[in-house]
Formats: structure tokens, C-alpha cells, sequence
């Protein structure tokens, strides 16, 4: 059967997360029923990264089969007509190989979380930022961030409710750059954990305000204890921003 | 009397634009009632720059008089509180001579406009972008772009309802820059007629989507006669960034 992959862009707030739930609406349940709509075939599709609710996509990539073999363009037209008036745009839209998986298949994801660091709350960014009134030192937030790279059982930094099999995971990139107000966190690994993002820049804003040193990051890290985790960011600022396969 | 001056942000797509209007809710009446809650003074603001409905600020200057002689600190944190839930920042508040003028002062205005140019509609930029899906060429538009620069009569790029007493209008910079799929214009002039960017934005559209060359752009400035400007640029995509004294 003829496999299909997308690179779609949404906006969190509007959705439950990716993964279908009773009661809300997911990108996941809009975009079959936008497929079902314009090929009337009833299908489940997969995603590189399942995303919780309020959580945005640059670049979350999907796949799915299709009886048809349909031309690619027609293919992304239709989802995006399909998917209107939501916050969601299918960037592109190709025909794969059927070995190809879009979770299984990753050998990296890209997130990115957005701290806007100022007295004022967003005028326009509401949403789409985490707003910390008190000032932060990103350049401490930073050294912390790089005592953690590499391969580590990230259970401080896991939510309880995650269900992949090991803790172990590898990250090989964890950067925080200041850009005026804005500080930007950036993170690469071949997978993460649940929350494991939103976990980890939750404890690095404790070094930021001055409660942790960059050392007790770290140390957080080792106990594996999820209770030595810091309060989670909100998922307002963060963004998957690129898969790479 | 005290006067402050406060620097704001805002998101145009939840206001009827600057200037009160009966019926909607307008910046100026959301900041006017915000400073008679903390002050008890009711009084009138004068904003730099008269935005319309749907047109963002990043950097509006505001001024008013109040009896009292208040913390400018207080100002600017009681302006945030009683403006919430509202999409407006104070940013900053600041004593001032009597001798400001928000308006009258500002020796130069900066405004921004983004377009989004992909065939898939804005996921998260919604409201924030004037999205045109076929291609345009962004040179073409800078190219066109410098043929207006200058003092001119711009009666060709004004709406009908401007009530500025002369058609005439210097305009110092005007570029256009693509970066990937966005493409940002820039103006900055000591003034702008009434719709004068989205006018000359609209415009350039024609010249990158080949319909004109970069000549018939400047020969609509010189024809002074406003049924030869292109298609009015929707407000989503033009943003007042800054305003010089």
C-alpha cells in the first residue's frame, strides 16, 4: 500500500496533544478525519513525536497508508482544505518507501522551548511562551545544561505517567541562549521521555533564578528521583521543531 | 501636572485598533480605564501612532498626565494588572517633561510587515501574517521598494478617509528581505498617512508576483491618484515596532 509522509505545523493550544482523547480534539483525530473525508478510507496515522496538549509543532512529522496512490501535492491541497479552519498546515506532503516509520524510523528530535524573561506578560506571545517575570541567568542555565549531556537514566527528568520501557536516553544537544528578553532552550536526542523537555527546563529555571548552583542540576539528575525534578515549564513554550531520520 | 510615557505591546487582532470606537474595545479605552482604576483620574492618552483594527504594536508610545505624582514603577505594574486578561504589556513607564508628546514629539516611526509565502496556510502565525500563497519575488519587491524613497506626495498610497492635512510624506527606509518562507518589509518615516504601509505593501505584492514591474510601481506613486494602488495589504501582517524622539 502506498505510504505517506507529512511535515505539519500546529498551534498547542488549540488541541488536547497530539494522541487522540474522548471528549477533545487532537491533531491526531483532525487530520484522519481530514484523510477519511477526501479519500473515505478510515485509517490511523503515526507521528514522530506525541506531543501533550498546549505543546506546538514546527516540524512534527507523520505517516500513514492509503489504498490509493495518490499524487503527493493533492495529497497536502486536500489536508490543508480538509483541516480548515483549525490551526494546523501540512507543510509538505511525499510518498515513502513503506520501511519508512515516522516514530520508528527518527534518529533525532528537535525541541525547542521559549522563555520570555521580562517584568511584562506577553502582549502577543500568550501561549506560545513561558512568561518568568524574575530575571534569569542564562549563561548559568547554560553550564548547567551541558553537566548533563550524554547518556543518563533520566528518571528525575521523566513524568510518572511515561511509559517507555528504560529511562535510558542520550542527549546530544542542550544549549539555552539569551536573545534580549527571550531565552531560548534548544534540545536534540534520538527520543526523549514524557515531559522529559518540560522536566529538565523546569529545573534549569531553578538555576536560572539563583536557587540551585549548576552542580545541583546534576545532582538532581544522578539521584534518579523524580522528586528531585523542578515544578514543569508549561507546555506554552515548547515546540518540536525538526525530526531527523 | 506629572506626565509618563509608557512604551506598549499589543496583539491587533483582539482590539477595533487604537482609537476608541463606540460599541468595540479599542486600546486606547482598555489603558484609559486601566489608569482611572489605579489612579482615580480619568483621563485621555495620545499613542504615537493611530493603529488600526487588526495591526500589532511592539513598541507604541503613549502619554498622559495624571494630578498625582506616582512611582513610575507603580504605573507600569498597575497598568499590567488592570489591563489583564487583555493581550496588552506596558513595558515601560516613565516621568517625563511636560514638554513630551507622544505623537508630536516622535521624530521618526518603524513599522514591520510580515508576509507568510508558502502554499500552506500559517499554522500558529494565524492573525499574525499576511499569508500569500504563490510565490513572490522579494528582490524585485526591494528593487521596487527603492524606487519611492524620499519626500513625495503620496496620495496614491493613502486611504480616503485620511485626515492628514498634506499628501506629502518622507520615507527613509522602505526594504524588503526574505528569510525562508517569511518575508519582512520595513518603513521607517518621521510620519505615515492613514493606511500608508499597508497600501505600499499591497502594491509591492503586484511586483512580486510579476503582475507589475518595479517601475509601475513608482509610476503609481507619481500618477498621485488612489485607484491605481494595488489591493489594500490585510493589518494582520503590520506591526508599529518603534518610535523615535
Amino acid at each position: 500500500m502506498p505510504r505517506y509522509r507529512l511535515s505539519i505545523e500546529y498551534d498547542g493550544r488549540r488541541f488536547c496533544g497530539w494522541q487522540r482523547q474522548a471528549g477533545d480534539l487532537s491533531v491526531q483525530q483532525l487530520l484522519e478525519e481530514a484523510i477519511a473525508r477526501f479519500s473515505g478510507e478510515s485509517i490511523v496515522t503515526q507521528a514522530a513525536g506525541r506531543t501533550d496538549a498546549g505543546v506546538h509543532a514546527l516540524g512534527q512529522v507523520v505517516h500513514f497508508d492509503l489504498e490509493r496512490d495518490w499524487d503527493p501535492f493533492k495529497v497536502r491541497e486536500a489536508l490543508n482544505y480538509h483541516t480548515k479552519p483549525h490551526p494546523v498546515a501540512i507543510l509538505t506532503a511525499d510518498r515513502v518507501d513503506e520501511s519508512f516509520e515516522a516514530r520508528f524510523s527518527a534518529i533525532a528530535r528537535h525541541y525547542e522551548y521559549r522563555i520570555l524573561n521580562r517584568r511584562a506578560r506577553p502582549g502577543l506571545d500568550a501561549g506560545r511562551v513561558w512568561h518568568v517575570p524574575v530575571p534569569l541567568d542564562a549563561d548559568a542555565m547554560h553550564r548547567a545544561a551541558q553537566l548533563i549531556l550524554g547518556k543518563h537514566d533520566f528518571t528525575t527528568f521523566r513524568a510518572a505517567e511515561c511509559q517507555a520501557k528504560s529511562p535510558d536516553r542520550t542527549l546530544d544537544i542542550f544549549t539555552v541562549s539569551r536573545q534580549a528578553e527571550m531565552i531560548v532552550v534548544t534540545a536534540k536526542a534520538r527520543s526523549f521521555l514524557h515531559s522529559q523537555v518540560r522536566s529538565m527546563v523546569g529545573s534549569l529555571k531553578l538555576v536560572g533564578d539563583g536557587k540551585w548552583r549548576p552542580s545541583d542540576f546534576r545532582a538532581a539528575l544522578d539521584a534518579r528521583d523524580r522528586s528531585r525534578c523542578g515544578p514543569l515549564a508549561p507546555p506554552d513554550g515548547l515546540y518540536l521543531t525538526k525530526v531527523d531520520y
